[in-house]
């Protein structure tokens, strides 16, 4: 059976319940998360064969990552381990007003200290029928960046679909390279673009605007400086606050534009991890639906992520396309 | 002081507390509940003197599920008990367009192993002024339709008012027993049916629409077929999401039609015994006020309780008055 | 370093989790609260230097209520001790239709015991630039009253400001001493009136109504009767429920009227404190800016409180300007 | 059936879990319990007929402890309500040399201001055949020793069982009566003594030591000097540390001294209320069994509510008897 | 790599915290344990390679089930799945002389309608090389003592080590077959002999003392009875009370009896699954090491699992040694 | 007020709760701790005047331990913030033969970045009187070495007692520093030793035994080789295993030999911060009682650590010595 590739970093994640400040209460919960990582286990909830391949602490924090990884079915059979720590990072969750607020503690991560010789792409992508990238790991350190593009250019040999998602964040990219010419080397590996006008401007060097005539044609320009590029996706947030947005998607696939109604997510329960769900619902759709129907099941994933604590999508196909279908008032499974 | 007097099943709830799913904690809370015990439950906090029938296990979940009737000071003194387990049921609750979740262990409960035999309905109803039983009990086993049946004679015999909630549940009447035909026999003991358009149609074989001229011709087609149903009351849901719900009533007494203006239950708490606390609303209600009010009563009863955690509805008289009387908008009480 | 002091009791809150009630679950929370406090610590959020002068119980309890206001750095060198045990109330929280509820034990506190001869007011007030008081603290004992009064007196004499918040709550006055009489002599130490149409009906024997040519009419005569008064700041909510309020602000500063938008306050997760949130964006905004950015500062600040668990506001000056500069969309702080 | 019945304060308990203190975390446990209550709902849990008498607040922390009355099936019809405090203490619960504290609020409660005017004693009384009360209610208020005293005065005559435990504790008796005057008089109307040298030394002016010769000797006079005593029981407590005490029984039964060997309890998990089992099981045991296995049933409830959490002891009359029996090692009831 | 098959149900254990009952506390934990699941598990936990077959049900209590399983990397492909529900048990945890008590809701669980045709024996055991069965299986149902005789008769045939915990517990065994004979013919497919004089006696209908002369005399009996088992080997318990408990472990082998001193289990934190944790250890031992190191290893391993809550052994193998190499004085690990 | 300064990393830890491990709950706990701040807080819970200088995160974890500071009422005006992350490390409790174990996350925290540049000493020792160090500080980098010695040397010219325990753990000093001569600096600037025979052994490059004897003769050598130090003080613990601990000092003062008898720790609630406990109690001790005393308030307050939660000792000077008198049997405190 073909495998998903997920490739990136391993965080703990620690908040308090409800609301709660640290500074308010010693009883905390944590979870394991990482963009990638999330897209790999929402997958493997849908049913998917994913490989996700990391680097884990190797003390007993580490040993629970992986107990994590595998309580969801990943194949963690080329997962590395190092004494250097797990990443962490700490949340404080908001609420109509108040934004979240999130702390690393990341930077000599077990993972952020990979390197090349650290993973052996060619027997881990053996299965290999996709690989999905995000911009958070080559913004970490060289040896991540260097790892993920070897990984990437093999992927790219086999001729596995490459789903990209150049998530521009500024607060990392702090290790000398420029973000830029790391994205576009990237870039060329990868067949499918899941990004809005901020990561094309910044890689376009352009300044298009929001409109979905300016999203077309940044697209027509993405795909024609990457030509291994076929389709661009893009997920629209409208945020009235903390805890009610709306989401929307639309793509141009080099031939048309589609756009998607929006999802009104009223009650927002947890924010994290909800663009994740929208690369993983793409990553499915795309293997089995077309390509407008790929887009709506991967922004009802995506919608659907928010009404679950934690940053894992719990959702099942069967659940997500109830909500394609329009039943969204929420009568009871029984 | 005369007794209102349920019967059917005790279920133990178990749910994670916070939208979690049961993979994502191994901290769950638990509740009891069962329609029937929910709406004695509430009529108890509205004051009522309350009797619930039932089987319980022997087991210390019996005792804890009977400390826990103890403690609404329900009379407990009819109660069996029985060798079998607790009847148990599983919720994963669900927000905005993500549904809640429902897995039930109850078919070889305690309850549902009960016999006519069992209950010594004479002296269980000699004080007995109104009895209320739903469509669940009949549909879980021959024993406990026979045994409803044997108590709602008597009522009948005995001149009590009976109300009926006839909810039908397909995952259930599977041992053997026309749900149409079981209904109708019970139905011809009753006084007042609580239940809407699909109820209707069910027992009358009919295709009614939802709009009230359809509501005020199916009830008269049910009275006429029922002439011991003096009253219809229908509870009308209209759900945005699972977090939001309006609420509305409305009623044919055989006179008039009548119904509420909506209820708009913006962050809804639970969902679970919603309509219970309608019918427990409507009892009450009958017995102190006009029809106009009951069903005043009974709405804002329901829209009460969906802002409690559990099954059971803790609001009183005055707190449901206060509302009856447009005070909504929640002002502290010091 | 200017010292800002309040002056008031501090009261234990213990309130079950997440909407339920006592009867439902034996497990709750504790915080420490009450009006003057809450408007100190939240001076102190915002970097302000601020000494709390109250008294508390000589146990572990009070032990733990000392070490939460030194958790928030406040100066508590004045702080007194009693052999009586601390206030406590008792919180229901309520959703949608439901209001919450309070219980108080109170009326035996260490606080409601305190006497003039237990504050050295001239050393407490060295350093003071300001000083906050409210209509609960005088409405408790005569005590209590009395060690306000000499506060206030001294206050005057050196100069200080003084805000009031002469909320009128009617569970009070028990003592013996007429509320409007001893609010109009704190009053006339008074520079600062926090309050609405209400409180200024209590003081002035008036009857005024709601609208904002009624507030400036109020307001002037307000200022009329108590000279000292240079400004009147007044916070209008518009409860949709208790889970959905709308917040703006208004203020007559003896020259012109100035009001704010609403700020929407979608998904309320705690709504006491707000007041005194407001009272403390206030304060911290007359010292730093002009009126009407202190009034913005003060609502934003309000707002924000409904986003906290608890009595306390944590949030920050930086955190409220960025509301008041309109970005109320919630994105993530990284 | 015949009523014991018990008179005294019911307390809420609020304490921290695991050994924490307070000012450690912010959640903490309720229990409601008192003296007498634990006493009663001991004897309720054996399968007795108890009835509680008591004066509740009317809040909503009212009604939760007359819910847990009711949980455990006590007869709760004379229960009184008023608009005072329920009565709280706070519990720091030690371990090993660290002992367990306590601070009360409880000064100015609901029972506190009980009058004899509020118990229609009479018909309170009319199904008792046992009552039992204890040496703090004397101790609280000249109205909670009034009341009391006439509700013995009455059993007396009806020449009901009384079971004095005349707890001396040095912390109360503030009022203005004489502690050994006032539980002179009490014991008057006593038949059963459970108490230990320091009770006998303070009622009778002596100072015997706790040798079972001066035991023995002491018991005579003690009888002696009031006639209408049958028995003298005492239960003796060996510290190692908080966390591991021995237990034993010694009776003087006016005609013979018989002990019991000793329990050790090896690992304390919560110390409240385990007089209280004492006294209760010993009420049971002279209803069923002769002196000696009363005695023995007693010691053995004792040390069985030493493995509760919480005020009350869950035991039953199956489960002491295996103690009894000699049956400590632990094996698992299936 | 050669597999370790265990097979047997899976049950929920759902369980108040902290020595609590259900009665006290609406807040429990949940775990997943089974007597031959727990043995899987903690040899996966020491690096063996362990699949599990069993029936869990298909709603999301099994899916949890699951994924419990996948957490500790058991091979579930053999795992089959049914309508009804996942079998249950309710765990009050004991104290000192309080036993702990268990109550079950397993009797028409998934499990116990499995069915030889559910269950492929001959893929199932593919790669296996132990076969490792309890007396629980058979007790169940007539479906589930014929599955696992034909998987029994398979593993003979191939000639895996077969190793038999016939743990005989009376309250099972309800449908019609006679237990003695049942585990006759089971045994006679086993290699590896693990209980003590009470299975010995119930299978050689004799009535053998608990001395080590009796043991051996019994062992020797056992073995001429049932050729196929090589060893017998026996964990011997002294309970001090529920808290306090020593083990040691004896054997004969065909050849020589040898015993291991005693643990001294002072502070029990859980007792469920110690037995099986000593199967474990004995299974993995003698896998690695000679009879006595063997014997010694899984006292070690048993000893170690009464300090983990839960039923699950989550020691590793370097942990086990260390307590076999006398290191028993809780010296951190940093 | 002369103050006692206290100078080391301030770390987060993190538990699960009852003897759990991390892969078994996500529910954890967070404390602060860090060995010299538990001195500090210690002796300011005496009733000290401690300042503690440290390095903290800027970010709100930084917030949250600096407040946990303030509540202790330590003086934190010398603590300076940095962009680095706090020092996190993992706890998972063991008990009976299992030890604890802690996993570190420090290596590139805020602390161990410091530099001499960052702190200004000359300010911060201005009322000091003593000074505490740890051997954890100079094992962590260059910058906190450099630090520590550049603070000792002006404590030693400013001629303030000087305390040192020189911790040796063997899973620092990774940074190029050899251990024993940068103890021996730090050494020679120290007047009180708090430490074993180990300790001794590392700096003098001995070989001592643990007998009483080699102690003296170690501690005279000690002396002889830093004249600076006038007293040696020793704890010892006499493991059964993690739950069950024997404790008791010794000293030469340089004049003559003392020890304490054994404190009995049958039920250890927390290990952690036990040996500061001691420190704290000694640092107290020595200025207020003479050497004996001073041990034995030592060895009672490290002892009674042993039952509080957490890292901090919360215990009192009065209770202390209730137990330096022999009140070990724990009587409640009401």
């Amino acid at each position: 059976m073909s495998q998903i590739i997920t490739f990136g970093e391993v965080l703990m994640r620690i908040s308090p319940r409800g609301y709660r400040k640290f500074i308010q209460s010693n009883t905390v919960e944590f979870f394991f998360g990482g963009t990638e990582l999330n897209v790999g286990i929402s997958i493997a909830n849908f049913g998917g064969n994913v490989k996700h391949i990391t680097c884990l602490s190797s003390d007993f924090i580490g040993n629970t990552a992986l107990a994590y990884l595998n309580k969801f079915d990943l194949d963690t059979t080329a997962i590395v381990r190092s004494n250097r720590p797990l990443g962490v990072y700490f949340l404080e969750v908001g609420a109509v007003m108040r934004p979240s607020s999130i702390s690393y503690n990341r930077s000599h991560s077990a993972f952020s200290e990979i390197k090349p010789s650290m993973v052996n792409w060619e027997k881990s992508l053996e299965n290999g029928s996709w690989f999905h990238w995000t911009g958070i790991t080559p913004a970490l350190t060289q040896g991540s960046f260097d790892t993920l593009k070897e990984g990437l250019k093999l992927a790219k040999k086999k001729g596995m679909q490459v789903s990209a998602d150049p998530t521009y964040r500024s607060g990392l990219w702090k290790y000398g390279v420029d973000a830029k010419e790391a994205l576009t080397e990237l870039l060329h590996c990868s067949t499918i673009f899941i990004g809005g006008i901020n990561e094309m401007n910044e890689v376009l060097d352009a300044n298009f605007g929001y409109s979905n005539d300016e999203f077309i044609e940044a697209s027509k320009q993405l795909i024609e400086k990457f030509p291994s590029i076929e389709k661009v996706f893009d997920k629209i947030r409208t945020s009235i606050n903390s805890s009610w947005h709306k989401i929307h998607a639309r793509m141009w696939n080099g031939k048309e534009f589609k756009e998607t109604p929006d999802f009104d997510i009223t009650h927002i329960v947890d924010r994290i991890g909800t663009g994740d769900a929208f690369a993983a619902g793409l990553i499915y759709g795309l293997q089995h639906y077309d390509d407008t129907k790929s887009m709506e099941f991967a922004s009802a994933a995506c919608a659907l992520k928010h009404t679950y604590v934690g940053d894992v999508n719990y959702t099942t196909v069967d659940e997500v396309l109830r909500i394609v279908d329009g039943n969204v008032t929420g009568r009871f499974n029984r």
